[in-house]
């Protein structure tokens, strides 16, 4: 099939659409929970689909190492496996093996490292990296692509020469076509990397592209300028996918700077440390202010968490150990971030995101002392 | 409210009744699932609802010890806490003082211990015990009992002796009319303390009994013999309730020797450690032979579990330490034992009984080396 970005309004920079994908219309911009091992963490997919929640991203690497791309092929795909029959993007094992694996060297054909689990010898090239996403069968897939340290001049020009060379290897090794392969820029925090990696990579007829590299440690206004220069580059007619972001704000952030698509574990890593996103900024429902408080979540939420148990039933299962607050969290923090996209491309639509985002930001309260990238960095899987 | 077993039919010493409750009719015989700590572990009110969970079963001495009674009455009671709108039984506290507390010193009156937590002194009498139990608001609660190590002749006497004295004291306690206050059978493997205890206990007009004591250690011999003598003098208009049982032929050989009311952890515990129940015996889905297993856990099964996912997805969340598997798995064995009696209550209605469980335990497999009774001695909590 082909893959083509509809566009149905644009606001500014901010865009609204719609992507087909074999699974389903992809409603952009969206935000993709993360289901690292074919399972969003603590979630059976009855809720995480109450949650709105319609493309996921899966993680190549994990899933490379254990169960195996061959097994997972045998069970029918990933969709089948996991019981997901909605749109599913897998990222390449990329970010992964230069972030996780151990020993791993790099060549120019590609990448030899040891697995986390067992400590297995194990290669990816962009070859390999295509044909396991091939075997994994999501409707997204990822170039292979090497993410350095982003204040590392020299590496970071290596390495998005290394990605160059590879997106055309990618293109080259891809033999299904009811998949869209998105290329991937990369080029640390420096400008002049960055426009040349967009126009690179650009011009290769991706039905998709992604900024890669961001949130690994660069500064906000660093994360926000690279965004504007690439996205100045790549077409407009295709769907724009910043990789592993996902605060509240990053979101409205992002689609001011003309992003579709975006994924990140924040919602459910900081459901399984207790802590709820909200409209207004995060809790901490470990907190024994909570004790006794009758109220949901957040007021006028409508997650199955929200309507059914109180903050004080929340924080003893906390206090309890009991695993259930995680199932509860994470539905309530993927329920909310579906909910501002939703929110989000509505105002697009209404050409009010312009408004829209000034006053939720208003309202919005940072976490002091943390910023966002910081904990995103931490929590990457 | 006035509360009454409705026999609907009598098979040799099988029933099959109605009792109802503030919170609906329980259909006995019947599997009450347990919800330690306001929760049956990993598992949302929905996905318990969705196993055919009628009656579960709360404990008074985790939930005294946190978040204290006092919280959940102020939160509108365990039923409104934790939202399960259907009922609920509570035992007094007794077995997990005896087994859990530290430092614990019994004395006429009642008993002095240290919590497990944070080992802070606290007291349970039967007078404290009914408070609590009547500030979390189940519709069945448990007389205060001290359970003895089951081959100490000389203690349980005494243990007997003061569960006796403390059932009085339980009902001259009690103020709430809208919960069923059960006696408690004691007595360890010695029969004549048994008869005793039956005897004893039955002369006081509670509107349903327990056998406690059991499942403590001692073998299955023993443990069908005691339910035999007492139950031949427990009055049968009441119901009968085997407390901390619940092996697929445990609850076939309890319900054969005239039992009405189960409960047991071995049910999520198993599920926690990576096994399943299934009608023909378990099943270890750690076991690398379900790695490409594309079947359900047990074929023809109903659950969410068994309609939606292969073993060789569920092996791969088990290796993968993904908490999921414990909420797949503990809603097919919850599930599985809710079926199991389903059934059973059929075939009584149907005076077919003898035959079914005939049948069924021709086809079930005991796992060797293990007894039961053993597995739910270790996991009781």
């Amino acid at each position: 099939m082909s893959f083509n970005l509809k566009l149905l309004n644009v606001e500014n920079n901010a865009r609204a659409g719609e992507f087909d994908t074999p699974h389903g219309t992809i409603l952009t911009p969206t935000f993709a929970p993360v289901g690292t091992q074919a399972t969003v963490k603590t979630l059976a997919p009855a809720q995480l689909e109450s949650t709105g929640a319609n493309l996921i991203l899966a993680n190549t690497y994990h899933l490379f190492l254990r169960p195996g791309a061959d097994l997972i092929a045998e069970m029918g795909g990933l969709h089948n496996f996991m019981q997901w029959d909605k749109p599913i993007l897998t990222d390449s094992g990329g970010f992964q093996v230069f972030s996780l694996a151990e020993m791993r060297k790099i060549d120019q054909d590609g990448v030899t490292f040891r697995s986390h689990i067992d400590g297995s010898k194990q290669r990816l090239t962009p070859e390999i990296a295509v044909q396991i996403q091939e075997k994994l069968g999501a409707d997204i897939i990822m170039a292979f692509d090497e993410c350095a340290s982003p204040y590392d001049e020299s590496y970071s020009t290596k390495a998005m020469e290394r990605t160059h060379a590879w997106a055309i290897r990618c293109l080259q090794a891809k033999t299904r076509d009811d998949q869209a392969l998105f290329g991937i820029v990369q080029g640390g925090i420096f400008p002049e990397l960055r426009k040349q990696s967009a126009e690179f990579i650009s011009s290769i007829d991706f039905p998709g592209y992604a900024i890669g590299g961001l949130s690994v440690g660069e500064s906000k206004i660093e994360m926000y300028r690279t965004i504007e220069i690439v996205n100045k580059i790549l077409p407009s007619e295709k769907p724009r996918y910043l990789m592993g972001v996902g605060t509240p704000e990053d979101l409205i952030y992002g689609v001011q700077r003309g992003i579709d698509i975006f994924d990140c574990v924040l919602a459910t890593r900081l459901a399984r440390h207790a802590a709820a996103l909200t409209n207004k900024g995060r809790l901490n429902l470990m907190n024994a202010k909570y004790s006794r408080d009758p109220k949901p979540i957040e007021e006028g939420c409508n997650c199955y968490t929200c309507k059914t148990f109180s903050r004080a039933y929340i924080r003893h299962l906390i206090m309890a150990k009991e695993t259930l607050f995680g199932t509860l969290l994470s539905i309530h923090n993927i329920h909310m971030l579906q909910d501002l996209m939703k929110k989000i491309r509505q105002a697009i639509l209404n050409n009010k995101f312009g408004e829209f985002s000034k006053e939720y930001l208003s309202n919005y309260e940072y976490k002091p002392g943390i910023t966002a990238d910081q904990i995103i960095y931490e929590s990457r899987e």
